[in-house]
């Protein structure tokens, strides 16, 4: 049975004319020789409206609560989706997370996936439907309602196709493919057609937010392709997978930015083993997700840490950070929520040593002051004022000829 | 374990303020010696609102699907009441019907409820909870989500209350309690501070809304009291129970109607053993429920049967006793959507004898055109023309002094 798993996001469900249309084209493609499976987010902006409800009734709802909540979202458009499938001559069933096994971790709002019985959608594969699945959400051993959190439906869709061992990920979006850099920053931006799990995950960490990296790195380390493509019009779109041959040539692919980032940085900690893991350990265990670090000694025996984390985490890292540092003689921290990053993306950047020279040169000329630098394999990122992403990232797509 | 289960129903919980509201009377009492379990409907008109929905992208959705929709209705609900608990410092769990393993049959958007597993509702109330419920829904042995059709939470309400052994029912509604006669119609309506589980459930099958039939049946089957009362104010309310004592004494308790069945009559039906039975078997197989039935002999050998049914059922009856009358040779069906129907109910009616005629004239009187006739211990009703109904009500009440 080759199975191909497609997901679709808000955007492409966000009127009941877009999932006619999507039903009509979905079934036309039906009678080919592959089973399908969707996944589905929730219709449009229905996540946010769902959560603005919660808080406008209660400042800090139950996080058990707002899962409880939030799931129906995607249940309502994987119902209409099935009824749009019907409508044009498709045989289509829709599932919920916990219908489909999706078993995950306790923790409401962030929960992970634990695993997937797939016997329930292979049932209906066999049977000649297409199986619908809500997308960001499962249930915990308790028989609890769970969120993956943002970026969840990828989740779901990467963790489907290899508990399914699918032929590929399809992630069907609004735009045809990841672009060398944002059309509406940069408008000569292209369709890049080919990219590794590597770029692609080194761009989905640095702001590129066409895919969730934990779903590039699932479909890395199971090695199932991902196609990003229209969800509307059949174009080429942009095919991640393993990248063979002569890739080592100085290929440069993309420029990706956040321009909503915020940084820490924790002066004077002793230069003593344990410190720094205990911090981060501290905010792992609050599901606060860390960027870039980069630690530098400034005086004999003490260090500053400084990273990075996403301005909906900082209120959380600072109230961590300023109880850790009670305990630290002379430690003190500082947090900036004015930063945004830019990041260059590509293989090329393993071999050909003059990438990075070439990046802060065009920031300097553009007078743009860089705060910190991280590099990768395959990726260079600055963080800088957040007002001067936008400059940064032209001028760097200029530079490379992207 | 002193448990009370509460119904709300979606107009006492149509807005944010009105659950906020709730959620702060609720939290109040809840020290009280009596664990609460709360059943809850979808918002408002959600629940329309879906289906329209739904009828908008297809004309005849998959009722499995259909399900999927309409169960987020609730899911919301609860929520959303969990966290208006939560806010006035309530401990407050929600579930799906799903969840606390209420067991349906498999007809979609119609199933019988056939079992509950009331284990985790219990561990919630033993860990101090308020435990909510979404109304409505359930799932089936093949774990497929389904609704319980109109009314369905006061089945839920009802079915949980019998499964927990709970003290009472109290059905929270936006009036404060059972009145005498639509006070639309009728201003001058009161409140009923007692009625037997007879009464009411002859006044739920002749049109007062405020309580399912099916669910004060089950109440009376397993001796469960019903208390009807505001869920806003504290008022006396109306408690339906088994009524000892004098109640053979000539009550007349209120007047229904419903302004919009429909009447069908097959004529010429041959006077054989069994044909009845097929008519009506074949129409609950479809789940459409038959409410009046008067059958007459005309001529020698062959019977006239009319019975009146929900408007929205009555396309598929027709279409039912179209095709078995192909089979019955001189038989005819005969469709009329523009009757309603008024009824009598008390407990007098069983002793006083003079109840009957004193309703016929009344109608007379006011040149109304009785089209059918039905009785029971405790109720007598009419079908007149829809247009005719309010007129009824008002004379009726007068007639009576309701």
């Amino acid at each position: 049975m080759e199975i191909v798993v497609q997901k679709y996001g808000g955007s492409s469900l966000s009127t009941l004319e877009k999932l006619d249309t999507l039903g009509a084209r979905i079934a036309r493609r039906a009678p080919r020789n592959e089973k399908l499976v969707l996944v589905v987010s929730a219709m449009g902006s229905t996540t946010d409206q769902l959560i603005q409800l919660a808080k406008t009734l209660c400042p800090d709802p139950p996080a058990r609560e707002l899962d409880m909540l939030l799931t129906t979202g995607e249940q309502v458009s994987g119902a209409l989706m099935a009824m749009a499938l019907a409508k044009h001559g498709a045989r289509a069933i829709s599932f919920t997370g916990a219908q489909v096994g999706i078993r995950t971790s306790h923790h409401h709002t962030r929960a992970r996936i634990e695993g997937i019985s797939v016997e329930r959608i292979e049932r209906s594969l066999r049977a000649g439907q297409i199986a619908i699945v809500a997308g960001f959400q499962g249930v915990t051993e308790d028989d609890a309602l769970t969120t993956l959190g943002r970026g969840g439906s990828d989740i779901t869709a990467i963790a489907l196709a290899v508990a399914l061992k699918a032929r590929r990920l399809e992630k069907c979006t609004d735009q045809d493919g990841v672009f060398t850099a944002d059309p509406r920053i940069y408008p000569e931006a292209k369709t890049i057609p080919r990219l590794s799990y590597e770029e692609m995950l080194e761009m989905s960490h640095s702001g590129a937010k066409i895919l969730h990296p934990r779903a590039v790195f699932f479909a890395w380390k199971f090695g199932v392709p991902i196609l990003v493509r229209d969800s509307a019009v059949e174009g080429q779109g942009t095919l991640i997978s393993e990248m063979e041959g002569n890739v080592e040539q100085a290929i440069i692919r993309a420029v990706t930015h956040d321009a909503s980032i915020a940084k820490v940085t924790i002066f004077k900690v002793p230069d003593q083993p344990g410190i720094a893991s205990r911090v981060f350990e501290e905010l792992a265990n609050k599901e606060i997700s860390v960027d870039m670090i980069v630690q530098s000694t400034t005086v004999v025996d003490t260090n500053d840490i400084s990273f990075t984390v996403k301005r909906p985490d900082l209120a959380a890292t600072v109230e961590i950070l300023d109880r850790l540092c009670r305990e630290i003689p002379g430690a003190e921290v500082k947090a900036d929520s004015t930063v945004g990053r830019v990041s260059l993306v590509g293989l090329g950047i393993r071999t050909e040593t003059r990438v990075a020279s070439r990046m802060f040169r065009v920031l300097a000329e553009k007078k743009i002051n860089i705060q910190m630098i991280a590099t990768s394999d395959v990726k260079i990122t600055c963080v800088i004022p957040e007002t001067q992403v936008q400059d940064a990232v032209k001028a760097i797509c200029k530079q490379f000829g992207l």
